[in-house]
């Protein structure tokens, strides 16, 4: 994480639980400078309880009255926002800004800006900005927590690095493939678990580990439903011939 | 998002903070369902206020006792969990999460397990799992808030069908462009607006909307320091000239 140089500037923040959130979620995904512009409440026990393990980068924030003072040696600033029709300046979702922070030379100093809970940034925070962030929500619901909004843009930023690490996992696509629903899975667990007792293949002593194991087999399977038949039709008989 | 049929279930949660965090996060990005196993408090005004516009959701979660019938319907169950030695389920990452979801047939009914704060799922949760979530946090420390973890996973669900849709903005790599800092900007812009009205071009009717234009267009710009020192130099001819 070390090519970053991210200030994460939350201003005139009202609710201290979120500055604690925030704090989390930029700790979670290994960051950890936080500016305050004009907190309503910091310190407080609040954000120290819901910044959990990251108190420390709590305690390391920066606390200034005006903004321009936090961000004064940022060279890239970038507000959450929705788009704004009076201002035209470039959007970006995460995906895009974290590809954005990631393409600068390493160590450029950036702010990303988060505005006030309720209303966001204001006109003359918005001036400073060189992008403005909006994420893809709902468009009935389209306001995120504060600590959401940082754990969103953390994430890509870390996520990132993690892909051009070559550490991403690859997706499964099954389009055609869809597994038994569960209720029927459990019931061909309890039946073959009950086949191994009779079977007397089960004991106390293995019971345990041996039906962890076959849970996981099984359920890497992915069995359909005709294929969950035939399972139990092979159980049945099993257990037939053991009556 | 009417391809999607995920049950968001939370298991066994202690906070209720967390509960409302998560419906919130849910909704904002276009989900709806919410099974509860085992809460440690529901309903509750925790909840509810950190819900906040999503306390729809809260109030139309599903509670149940035990895992197996919160998830008797579902097909395809996916669970967030570190990596477990002792147990060889597939691991995905949140982004391969969304490709695999998005990959089956339309309305395929799938769970996505949140375990308890402190222990996460535990073996026998683990066992229903087809997957396991991990996400890429900093290793010194990995667990994130619940609230968070249902954030990020719903964000990439949402994401990946704007992506699909065409949506994503394109990030701007400047790989050998740094701007200048905020303080010389802000200076920069102090002798603009100086000079500006010197010239007698700002006047008290359209300073505030002449000033907010020029703000968004030099920012734009991302002028590079020697830039900033060409554009102050046109400025303080200007002034020279004007004295």
């Amino acid at each position: 994480m070390n090519q970053y140089d991210i200030l994460f500037t939350l201003l005139n923040t009202t609710h201290p639980g979120n500055i604690g959130g925030a704090a989390r979620a930029m700790k979670n995904m290994g960051f950890e400078q936080l500016a305050l512009v004009n907190p309503i409440k910091h310190p407080s026990a609040e954000a120290t309880a819901r910044a959990s393990g990251a108190d420390d980068v709590l305690h390391r924030a920066r606390v200034h009255a005006d903004l321009d003072a936090a961000i004064a040696d940022r060279s890239l600033v970038i507000g959450t926002s929705a788009r704004r029709r009076d201002l035209d300046i470039p959007m970006l979702d995460a995906r895009a800004l974290a590809e954005t922070v990631a393409g600068l030379p390493a160590h450029t100093p950036v702010a990303l800006l988060f505005g006030q809970e309720s209303w966001g940034l204001t006109n003359e925070e918005m001036l400073r900005c060189h992008y403005l962030l909006q994420l893809p929500a709902n468009p009935a619901y389209s306001s995120l927590n504060l600590a959401a909004a940082v754990q969103v843009v953390a994430y890509e930023l870390r996520m990132r690095l993690w892909v051009q690490a070559g550490h991403q996992t690859a997706g499964q696509p099954v389009a055609t493939h869809v597994p038994v629903s569960q209720d029927k899975m459990a019931s061909f667990f309890s039946h073959l678990e009950h086949t191994l007792q009779s079977l007397e293949y089960l004991n106390d002593n293995n019971r345990v580990s041996l039906m962890k194991k076959l849970h996981v087999m099984f359920n890497r399977m992915q069995p359909l439903k005709h294929e969950v038949d035939i399972l139990r039709g092979i159980l049945s008989r099993v257990n037939k011939y053991l009556d």
